[in-house]
């Protein structure tokens, strides 16, 4: 093994998957030369914190809170950028591309936000970006897409992708409680956190929708895009009901291309229990890809966590590093999005089946109302299903299982039932469905 | 796209995977050469048979007879061989290796027989060999498994990965029908061969156990080292008791690596139902790995086919691409195997779970009998099912499902209860058992 090229690594953030990539480097540090056929050298860790123990050990002069220096050095060959967010993130990166640097990032609110500038910067470079950390956790889904189809064009893909609110969707099925008390249960447990928005409304999972869309149709996809509702209006009525109708709620990143244009989405929505999907439990991801060539493929793996995130962002080192020994990079998003920009779908023309959840005053004859006002806009009606009440209800959940109908539809019809103040107090609770194939 | 860089390919065998390749490059030509920056353009196609219709369009020039003229033309800078077995597949492979041309290869039985020859001479001359379609169809299991979990040192694997067992086991346990009469079928349909031996054997699936354990090991492993046991010996019984006790059969190959060392086996295994390979269902195909950094992921497709097959194939024709641009071969299996060589576990020492079912003469105290042969040689056990039989039938099929035992202690009591002529009149049928985790 001598003269084994070495390729200096430089981490920046020292929390949790920060130290979970030191501790990986660590435990399998010969297992990676052996296959690479050259040796991830660590030079340094920054962070503003350097005293936290991070429960991994390691020398404390590697250990620095200059971060930009540390990019600057000559034997720092590759960074990776573990510090989340949008602030000095995208600085410290930017700087590292600058400098002809090759960046691994796990940073998904980055790159939905600023992918495109970050991409153009490592082309202008001639360096690359690699960012498979950054869905999925440990499942090497990036590469699955970008590399393992690339003979398909992407039909669609469906991703369960955000851990806190599957395990929070699982956990209200498994024992039938409400969403507040299993939330603050999940805080409790530390798989969720204190202000828990990115995760529950939505946000981080069409983070992840964006980046997976980006790379499937080879274009930015800004995040005014991509429509997001997240899983805080779940009722467990919502999950006992569709449970009886044969589905599970998951909170699906919904990605389709086709003649109409792209549709990106992130709704809680009822998957039949044969679906793929549906037996995704706690805080596993999964991701469903269907190609025109080769077909349904899915893949399925822990979406976050120290070992997992690690995992991911060491593949995405050794990737890096086989690429230095040859001298080049192999890929260049930047190329593809000078291609024509992708049309996005007009939301309102989606057509699907609902799961429609009314608030509906208990008493003769509303049910009709609902049923005609729903006609009277084309919507055809497969179910419907009333809920028990309390005896001294005024309003009784009543659930309306709705044909495949147009988004624009149906947005019409509730409206116009909403404002009906005799036959219900608020606005309805819908949801997607997504039937098996 | 003025200058942009050619790659030349010549497909070997122009027969269904053959066609595949070639109708996925006309198909989705335009689509890779915006994601590559560069174009892959078919040079020639070569077989034996050039009359055929092979349902896909090709020009007429571009057919020849002539493989060998086809691998040394200067225009053709990789070769994808897709004739399949060990003859002139493995002279054609090793012709255009040592031109330092590189190989895409769908051919299992070829890398399972003769792996360690093609890619010492891959190595020896630069360039390199891929394999991404002889595993797992469709699903990139291999960049998975090589590239994706690179930072894990891998545990085991435990994969579905014949179509044709898999269709077969589906259908008798969905229909409650025998082998034989499924297997009739399945040929009628096209899903098994004439001749079914080299999948129903378990000889397919073991040729891609070894393949993936050389990527899990970083070694050859030679199939004497692999044990087989096909699905000719499943009974409808089987699949139904199976079933009763909260089970499925599957055919799985079962990769487990560890401090006595590696086990690769081919076998009947009853999976609990709520294990992720148990809802893998008819030509379906499924890889779940277990790595030490990463945790459990599961990858899953379609196994085989001419399209899925393709998709495959064209992944590494890309792959190959991007590294030829760049002027460099990643991957050097050939180095991996400087190691010391790898230990295979003694398969008599493995411990498991097994169904066991005897046919044992209906008569008060065999039943004891036979456990206490079992317990003699210290094997317990967890439950005991008696099927019913014909009333005037002398033995009586009896399913004992053991505690963990050791192989060869099982192996030991099962010959002495078959030695017992009045307890039994053949050698019992076992399976090993995975329960979920």
């Amino acid at each position: 093994m001598a003269h084994l090229k070495e390729i200096g690594v430089a981490v920046l953030g020292f929390g949790t998957v920060g130290a979970g990539v030191v501790e990986t480097l660590q435990q399998n540090g010969e297992l990676l030369t052996e296959r690479l056929g050259l040796r991830l050298v660590l030079r340094g860790v920054a962070d503003v914190d350097l005293d936290t123990d991070r429960g991994v050990a390691v020398d404390r002069a590697l250990l620095t809170t200059d971060a930009p220096a540390l990019i600057e050095r000559d034997d720092v060959d590759v960074v990776v950028e573990l510090i989340g967010g949008s602030g000095v993130a995208r600085d410290f990166i930017l700087q590292a591309l600058k400098r002809g640097k090759p960046v691994v990032t796990a940073n998904k609110k980055l790159l939905a936000e600023h992918g495109e500038e970050l991409h153009r910067v490592a082309a202008e470079h001639q360096t690359e970006l690699l960012f498979e950390a950054a869905v999925g956790g440990g499942i090497p889904i990036i590469k699955a897409l970008r590399e393992g189809l690339m003979a398909n064009r992407i039909e669609s893909i469906y991703g369960i992708l955000n851990g806190t609110c599957n395990y929070i969707l699982t956990r209200m099925e498994d024992e039938g409680l409400p969403f507040d008390e299993v939330l603050a249960a999940a805080q409790a447990a530390g798989y969720a956190e204190a202000e828990p928005s990115l995760d529950i409304d939505g946000y981080d999972t069409a983070h992840k929708a964006a980046v997976l869309a980006s790379l499937a149709y080879g274009c930015i996809v800004p995040l005014e895009q991509v429509q997001i509702t997240g899983i805080r209006g779940v009722a467990a009525a919502d999950i006992s009901c569709a449970a009886r109708m044969g589905y599970r709620i998951k909170l699906l990143a919904i990605i389709q291309g086709g003649a109409a244009g792209v549709e990106v989405s992130v709704q809680p929505t009822l998957v039949a229990h044969n679906h793929q999907l549906a037996a995704v439990g706690g805080v596993y991801n999964a991701v469903l890809v269907h190609g025109d060539v080769v077909g349904t493929t899915l893949y399925y793996g822990r979406g976050a966590g120290r070992a997992a995130t690690a995992s991911a962002v060491v593949a995405d080192l050794a990737d890096v590093a086989l690429n230095l020994r040859v001298g080049g990079r192999r890929w260049d998003l930047s190329g593809v999005r000078t291609k024509a920009p992708v049309v996005f779908r007009d939301p309102g023309e989606i057509v699907a089946r609902h799961y429609v959840r009314f608030s509906m005053r208990d008493q003769a004859g509303m049910l009709a109302k609902v049923a005609a006002v729903l006609g009277s806009h084309g919507i055809g009606i497969d179910s419907v299903m009333q809920q028990e009440a309390a005896a001294d209800a005024q309003y009784v959940p009543v659930i309306f299982v709705t044909a495949p109908a147009r988004d624009t539809d149906l947005a019409a019809a509730l409206r116009t039932i909403s404002e009906q103040a005799d036959v219900t107090d608020r606005a309805p609770v819908r949801y997607r469905i997504e039937d098996s194939e």
